[in-house]
This record gives structure tokens, C-alpha cells and sequence, in this order.
């Protein structure tokens, strides 16, 4: 008799697993159960439709070929036995093997029996409890219905849209609203920093500024007290512990978490932050049951630790592995295994694009390393060829043993900074990479794509040079509070950089900026005052480095802002 | 007393190693000599220079802040004690301790003695000695002066350029005459395929396809017998063992060998072939002797053989590491370390770049591996997003043990597929990665720069898939030559794609293309004729895919063209 297999939730995860295990092993009968209307769908592919990059909302549920995913797909074109939507779970008897289910729509009640058991309920949107959250033009971002309310809002006219929260997709909205429609957008956060658990503070700087340059209002540090509305129910401001501001759109993309309820009660075991614990297998804590995707806690393999990490591609690749797993296994090598994530990442912005992979700093420091993140600036390509981009990288290391915890990176030429963290992201699967690891990581190089010594390389060869104590170094915001405190700290700032703006900061700051380009410090070294602090900037940081090891060799000593200007500009700081 | 450190050659890699070891110990009395007029270029640049993509010569020979790296730069701003250009090497001495050089101005020699010397003398473009060889308007690609040449030739109009060989630079040089000045461009090569100790046959045909949408002549299986020249002396024509083909200006891009001969008669360890051994310390056989760059053999960490690698970026990397162990060090960790390479490669072209990295099938085969390498074909981006390309990977593997040995890619998008040829090199370097642990590879994901399932994993999907025995597939080129006998062959060929184009083969080919869109398949299955040989196509492969694995359940069995339509339509084949 064909092996009864039930699957819960039909996005990402169930749909995959219940193809995957079809193909391996025919000889299954299918069930998958979803209680939403649409079914298999690109959920990261909302703020693109939101935005009109996406022109249908049936481009989110299309096959490649441009087939809509429905169940008559499923069942007619990928063989699966049974689809049933508006279909929800009751509960799950895992001694009986059973899940008690509801038709939405009729409400016919049905146990299904299986014998092998997948979990793909995914998440929730994070709602807050407050005065007037239930008004209407406030919506979740949790699925296609709500994608579609907003757009239609956003075809009629939206002249003050709040988002509330930070998250990659909050951000990729408040983008797409500001780039294709105008709509002047003010994004609410309770943290002062961008992404505070992903970046260091210098990466949230870029962030925040490339938001700010595409004229999205950032409001940080504030929290939403209530919502009020007008005559006719609708939201028409928010009200945070420091202001009133005006909205006639809400959108909550305050996070998500796992929808564990109903695995919890049936006793399998669960993280209460994070979700179901599962194993490498991806069985949950009874061996018939398999979960993946948003519904689970993932271990992190550098800190150890678990962690929630709701992302589509995730649930794309648990969805094979419990596929072949159910099925029987891979006909040659068995079970599948999910050893655990480092956390990679990507979000393309207004200008630029930023993404991770490993701990950032203050996650690293928190996961007990003593570690330290050092940023950089580089081209991504050789800097003889026309087309080039200034790429910013930052390393956090593990300062005792060298090793690699993170890395983070900011460039205009998104997929430029993606095949860095990438590269890194391999690394760190598959090894405790070191900084000598870094500094020669055989990446490809060519004029056009690369640099002979890559940003990728240098990174680690910055790194390097600071954690054995070449080069004292301070990040960008710790040169501006420098500079904001000269009148009191006795400090003056040598810019290396040859040219014309450096002069002209010497005129705007006669008595604390000082010029001495690197090709004349040899000469003009003795020019630096003996009795003041000094710190170097350049443009990017490597000609302050090289000066502040001449520096030293004259028997004193300084600091280097990393990054130089070229992080300035970024992070929106003029000089 | 300092200690004197010489190092001969200072294009790439011994520069890199001076200012590097002048950097960790200033301690030192660094003496570089070199026997050109120019030192310290980007010759990698030299295409795009002659292309015109980059202005100036000078651009190549200048720092990211617009400062020419000539003698006095490595002097006064690198602190570097002696830099002698024009000035050659004749002999080692390493019992002594000596180099003799000769001024090639003056012709005075001299003994410079140090306590470390460092060798990067590069290598010599490969001349071969046949007739004509030495008329004018026939010239190397080895350096500035011969890049000078052939754009100066370029400005005052070429009408027939031949370029012989068909390495890296040659193809570049060619694309760059091509969309740059429009010039008609002959590439004579010796062997069939395109590159073929780096990728496989249908990458090959994909490169040529691009070099010939460009309008560049390419000429396989032919033989240079010798060059004919006009009155003047000047070359005329290209002479080869089947034809006659005019050249107003002839480039020798043949590939280089290692300039080692001095090395050997000092007694140094070298291999014939590919240069000189060192061990992982970049110490030659002598240990006070280091060498780096084109001039070394290098091991390739998959297949454990020497090979031979001249590339600016490794010059880069080890000249960094020579410098700092000259230097007595790192100071926390001491010497370093450069464990070989898995041969990592891109190269931008007309309308796409190719990438690879590890072994392709031939090479894998050679270094006795019972490996198969898969083609495949999947969008960059998710599909549903507006801006994306549709990229190929090809994945070598160890059938027995599954273990990846290489991949290879081809992209209109050059960095999006650095990115994922990149991703892999990390993964060849760190490990012995599986095809498992390439299906779930961790990639940052964002619609708008990967896909939930990216193509990086689903090329371990397919190929793990094809090792398992789940689809049989066919290569492209396979698929038509099974087209090319459909006479003799009993075969039809099922297209499984939806929309007008199949049927439009079908009306063409009446007795031998069939379409049942993969939607349809079930119900008309039986319509394939049961007493055929049966070949499977579609867009990209894997609705035939499923095609497959449906009409297998159904007792039969069929071949499906690996990439579909895709891959023939990037080989320039039209159905």
C-alpha cells in the first residue's frame, strides 16, 4: 500500500517537499492541506509587486512558464494526490497519526491519517496590541491579500503611508514606494540603528542614508502608542511616545514568528522564541513528523545557538531535503541532512544594495567571541576600467584566534557585493576560515569584474594588518565625535588625500585640518604638531594607513578613520 | 645591521612583496631590480587599453589615486632603498649569496648580495619559430610597449587583424577590436574547443557563439606554417596548413611560459613544464630563496598535480605573502602560507562572461576521476522579477563519491555569475564539497538578485538528480547529432514546452517533432509512438525533466537535452 503523507501549509516548504518526495518515490499518495485561498506563491515577491516592478499579482504564483500554481497544478501537472485549500488543522495526534481538520468554507470537519507527517505552517506577522490597530487601512504584510489591499491604495493615491518596523521586507516597500510611486513614506522603529542584529553601526549609517536619499523618513528610537482614526473608521495618524504623524496608510512589518501553537500542543518540542526544534533530518522531537521553513528554530553554526531565520529560500531547501526524506530517502545515499545556518542575506535599496552572512559585532560579542569588526572601502572592479563601484566590506573577527565571524557588505552594484558575502558564506559553512584565509581566498579576477588584490582579498588584508597591530584604527563615527569634540580634545586631522578637497577643508577648519598628502609625508612630516592628537583620513583609508606607518616609524602614534571618505559619503556625512 | 632582501622583477608580484615587507619590518634594506622601462602595471589592463575602454597607458601604471608607480614612487613613497630598472639579472648565486646584474644602458655589471631573494621574473610570451616571424606588425602581448604598438596600429586603421591563439588575453584583445573599433578579427587556433582545459564542450560552443555574434573570424584545427610580409617587411599575410588569410597586424597570444632558466642553472628545483617549485612558504628549493607568480609551478588542490597559473591576482596574493615572510613574519603568527589553487578564473566577452573554477570534465578524466560533468540552464534572478538572465553552470563530478571537481558558468550578466563561480572556488578551497551540500549551499536571497531555489543550488538539484539515475540526460551537442541522424535513428523528439514555437518545429519536422506541453502530459503521453527512440525537450530542461520522470512511471524510458532550448540558443543552434 502507497505511504500516507500529510503536509500543513502549501507556500514554500510544503509544496517543494510534496513535489521533491512525488519524483523520488511515485508510489505515495499526497495530501496537502493549506487554509488560505492562494497556495505556492513568491512571498518575498510582495514589496516588488506593491512597488509595480511585479505588474500582476499572478507573476508571484507562476511557474517559470507561466502556469499559475493552484491546485489543479498540483494535482494534474505534479501528481500530487490530493490539494485542499481554505483547509485548516485542528490539531495533530501524533499517537494516532492523525491531523483533525476544518473545510473553512463548509465546515466539515475530517481527520486525515498519515504516515508520514510534514509541517510547513510557516509564520505570522507580529501585531501589536494597541488602541486602534483594528482600523481599517492598517494591514499585515503576512500574504497576497494584503499585498494586493495596499497596491490598490496605492493605484488610488496614498499622500501619507506609515510602515512600522524595519524588517528586509518594511524596507523593500518603503523603497519601492518611494522609487515608483512617489509616495512620500515615514518608516517607525523602536531600535536607533538599521538592521542592529545584521549590521554594525557603520553599515546602518549607509543604510539609513540611502533610505533618507530616496526620501524615506526614518523615525528611530519611538514607539507606536496607538492609532487614531477619522469618522469613517479609517487610520489617520500614528501616535508614537514623541509625536503625532499623519497616515493615511499602516503597514505592520514589525517581524514575524513561527505559528507553533498547534505543534506545541500535540507535545512536540518547541523553542518558545523560536519555533519547532527539529533535527538534522529536519524530524521534529517525534520521528514521523517533519518541519521546515518559517515554522522552525535553525541552529546557527557559528554561535551555536538557535535562531529564527524566516526566508523563502530556506523553506526552498528544507522542502527538497524533507521531500527525498519522506520518500524514503535519496535511492543512492539515504536521508538528507540540514546541518543549521550562518545567516546570509541580501536587500537591494534605493542607491545600493547591503547584505551578510555570520554575526555582525554586536550578535558575535553576545554569542561570547571577543570580537571586533573592521570596515573597509575598496572598488569592486580593477580601477583602470570605466565601470566601477566603491564597495564597503566589514570583517568581524575573533581577535585571540583570527577567526572569521562575519562578514557585511554595501555596494551600488548589488550582485557585485552579493558574490563577496557569498563567497564568505561558503567559507564559514565550511570551515572556521582565518584572516590569512581571507586575505588569499582564490576568487576570480579579471579588469572588468575584479580587482588583481579583490575587495574580498583586502578586506582581510585590512584585518589583518589592524589585529596584529600595524594599523590603529577608529570607525567613521568615532572619527565625527572626534572631530565634534576639537575644541577640547587637543586633536588634529591630517587628510593624506593630494588634490583640492582637501584644501579646502584646510580653509573651513584652519586650525584642525591639515593637508599632507602621502607622496609628500616623508618631507612633511615634521609639519604635524608635536603637542596634538592625531587623526589620519583619506580617501578610502590605505593612503592614511601607509602614512600612519611612517608616522610610527617617526616614534609616534595616531589613529586611521577606517573607510576613509569614501565611508563618509556613504553614511551622508559631510566634512 | 638591516637585513638585505633583493628582489628581481617588479611587474606584479615583487613590488607587491617590497612594500609589503617594508610595511611589517621597516628594519629591512630592499633592493628591486627589474629589466624593463616600466614596472609595477596592471598588464592584465592591456585588452582594455587597447581597446581604448581605458584612455591612457598611464592608467595601467598608476595608483587608485592618479600616481604613476615608477622608481621614485617605490622610493620616496614606499620607502623601498634601491628600485634599478633596465637593469638584468645574468646570474644566482646562491652559495655566495649574489646576484649579477648588468645595466642594460651602460652594460655594467654588478654583484648585489642579499640574505633573502625573491624571484618574479614573470614569464615570456610563447614565439614559435617559423617563417616570417620577425616581420613588422607581428607582435607579442608581453607588455606596455607592445600594447602601445597595436593600439597606435589600431588608431591609424587596421583592416585584417589575425590573432594566433586563442588564450584569455586573446579573446579579450579580439572582443575589444571588435566592439571597440570595429576592427575584422581572425582567431586562429590549434585545438577544436574553445578553452578546452577549462570548460566542457558546450560552454566551448557558447564561447564561440559569442565571439562570432562580435563578427570575430575563429579558425580551429588549423596550423600556422608561416607568415608572408609585403615589400616593406611588413606581414601580409597568415599562412596555414589550409588556407591563406590577410593580416595587416598579427598578435602572438599563444600563452606564456615561466621565465626560469636562471633559477635552474642556480640549481633551484624546477619542473620542465611549468616553472619553478616552491613549497608552501613560497620558498624555492633554497629557503633563502622565494619566488611567486607566473614563474612558479603551482599545485591544484583537486587535482594534486603541478600546474602552471599566470595570473595577476595570484602575483598579487603571494607577493604579499613573500612579503611579509621576508620579513621575518607576521608578528602574532609567523611565517604564512599558500596551500596551492583550485584554478579560478572569469573572462568578460561580447555578450557574455565565462567563469569557472576547479577541474572540467577532460581535465578530472586526466587526473583519473570517473567524473561526469552536467550542464544546466536557470534564470539569475527570480523569475518574476523584471531584470534577469538566464545563466548557464555546468557541474563536474566524481560519480562514485559525488564530490564536485569543478564548475563552470556562462551569463549575460558577468558578476552574477563571478558570484556563483566564486561561491563554489570558496567551497573547493574549504572542503570536498558534495553535491548535497551544493544543493543546500547557503546564498544570500532577494528576488531581486538570486532566486528561492537559486541557480547555484538547483545546479546541484540536477546533477544529483542525473548521478542518482532519476533523469537520463543527453548533452546538447548530443541531442543534435541524434537530430542530424533522425533519419537512420528511429527518434522523435518530444518538446515539452507550451506557446507557438513547438508548434511551429512540429510543422516543420511533421514526422519528427512532437509537443506535449508538460501541462498536457499525462493525458497525452500515449500519443508518443511506442516503437520510437524517444529525446525530450523543452525551454530549460526541467519540464522535461518531469516529462521524463512521468513517462518512465509509465515503463519506458528517454533522453532529455540537458538546457533545453536555452543551451542551444547560447550555442548559436537554431531548430
Amino acid at each position: 500500500m502507497a505511504k500516507k503523507i500529510l503536509i500543513i501549509g502549501a507556500v514554500a516548504l510544503g509544496t517543494k517537499a510534496a513535489t521533491r518526495c512525488k519524483r523520488v518515490n511515485p508510489d505515495t499518495e499526497i495530501t496537502i492541506i493549506d487554509q488560505g485561498q492562494f497556495i505556492s506563491y513568491g512571498g518575498c515577491g510582495m514589496p516588488f509587486y506593491i512597488s509595480s516592478e511585479v505588474d500582476s499579482i499572478n507573476e508571484l504564483r507562476a511557474t517559470s512558464a507561466n502556469v499559475i500554481r493552484d491546485p489543479h497544478f498540483f494535482t494534474h501537472v505534479k501528481d500530487i494526490d490530493h490539494v485542499k485549500i481554505r483547509t485548516k488543522a485542528l490539531e495533530i495526534n501524533p499517537q494516532e497519526q492523525y491531523v483533525l481538520t476544518e473545510n473553512l468554507d463548509t465546515g466539515e470537519k475530517e481527520k486525515l491519517f498519515y504516515d508520514e507527517l510534514v509541517l510547513g505552517m510557516g509564520s505570522h506577522a507580529i501585531v501589536p496590541q494597541i488602541k486602534g490597530v483594528g482600523l481599517k487601512n492598517i494591514t499585515t504584510i503576512a500574504g497576497l491579500e494584503d499585498a494586493e489591499k495596499i497596491r490598490t491604495h496605492c493605484e488610488k493615491g496614498i499622500r501619507h503611508m506609515v510602515i512600522i518596523g524595519a524588517s528586509f521586507t518594511a524596507i523593500e516597500i518603503a523603497v519601492g514606494l518611494a522609487d515608483m510611486w512617489n509616495i512620500p513614506c515615514t518608516l517607525i522603529k523602536r531600535s536607533k540603528r538599521m538592521l542592529p542584529n545584521l549590521v554594525s553601526s557603520t553599515v546602518s549609517d549607509m543604510i539609513r542614508h540611502d533610505l533618507e536619499e530616496a526620501g524615506i523618513n526614518i523615525v528611530a528610537e519611538e514607539d507606536v502608542l496607538e492609532f487614531a482614526g477619522d469618522d469613517e473608521g479609517n487610520v489617520c495618524e500614528v501616535v508614537t511616545n514623541k509625536q503625532r504623524i499623519k497616515a493615511d496608510h499602516v503597514i505592520l512589518a514589525m517581524g514575524v514568528k513561527a505559528n507553533y501553537e498547534l505543534a506545541e500542543k500535540a507535545g512536540l518540542k518547541c523553542d518558545p522564541k523560536y519555533g519547532v526544534c527539529v533535527n538534522e533530518y529536519l524530524q521534529t522531537s517525534n520521528s514521523h513528523i517533519y518541519a521546515g521553513g518559517d515554522l522552525i528554530a535553525i541552529k546557527n553554526l557559528i554561535s551555536g545557538k538557535e535562531m529564527h531565520l524566516p526566508m523563502g529560500s530556506l523553506a526552498n531547501r528544507q522542502g527538497r531535503i524533507i521531500g527525498t526524506n519522506i520518500a524514503g530517502g535519496n535511492p543512492q545515499t539515504g536521508l538528507e541532512t540540514f546541518p543549521g545556518v550562518v545567516g546570509t542575506w541580501c536587500m537591494k535599496m534605493h542607491k545600493g544594495t547591503v547584505a551578510g552572512t555570520g554575526l555582525n559585532e554586536d550578535m558575535a560579542v553576545k554569542a561570547g567571541f571577543d570580537a571586533v569588526s573592521i570596515n573597509m572601502e575598496q572598488l569592486d572592479r580593477a580601477h583602470f576600467y570605466p565601470e566601477k563601484h566603491m564597495m564597503t566590506l566589514e570583517v568581524v573577527v575573533e581577535k585571540k584566534t583570527r577567526r572569521i565571524l562575519g562578514m557585511q557588505g554595501y555596494c551600488a552594484d548589488g550582485t557585485a557585493v552579493k558574490a563577496r558575502i557569498d563567497t564568505m558564506a561558503a567559507m564559514l559553512q565550511f570551515g572556521k576560515p582565518t584572516l590569512h584565509e581571507l586575505s588569499i581566498a582564490e576568487v576570480s579576477y579579471s579588469p572588468p569584474l575584479a580587482s588583481a588584490m579583490d575587495v574580498f582579498n583586502t578586506a582581510g588584508n585590512v584585518a589583518d594588518n589592524i589585529v596584529t597591530g600595524l594599523g590603529e584604527f577608529i570607525k567613521p563615527a568615532e572619527f565625527d565625535a572626534l572631530f565634534e569634540a576639537r575644541d577640547s580634545n587637543n586633536y588634529v586631522f591630517v587628510d593624506t588625500r593630494a588634490g583640492q578637497a582637501p584644501l579646502e577643508l584646510c580653509k573651513k577648519y584652519p586650525e584642525y585640518w591639515l593637508n599632507i598628502p602621502l607622496e609628500r609625508f616623508n618631507e612633511d612630516m615634521e609639519k604635524i604638531p608635536a603637542d596634538k592628537n592625531i587623526a589620519f583620513i583619506c580617501n578610502s583609508g590605505t593612503r592614511a594607513y601607509e602614512c600612519l606607518l611612517k608616522f610610527k616609524r617617526g616614534g609616534r602614534n595616531a589613529v586611521n578613520s577606517s573607510g576613509g571618505m569614501q565611508a563618509m559619503k556613504k553614511r551622508g556625512k559631510k566634512y
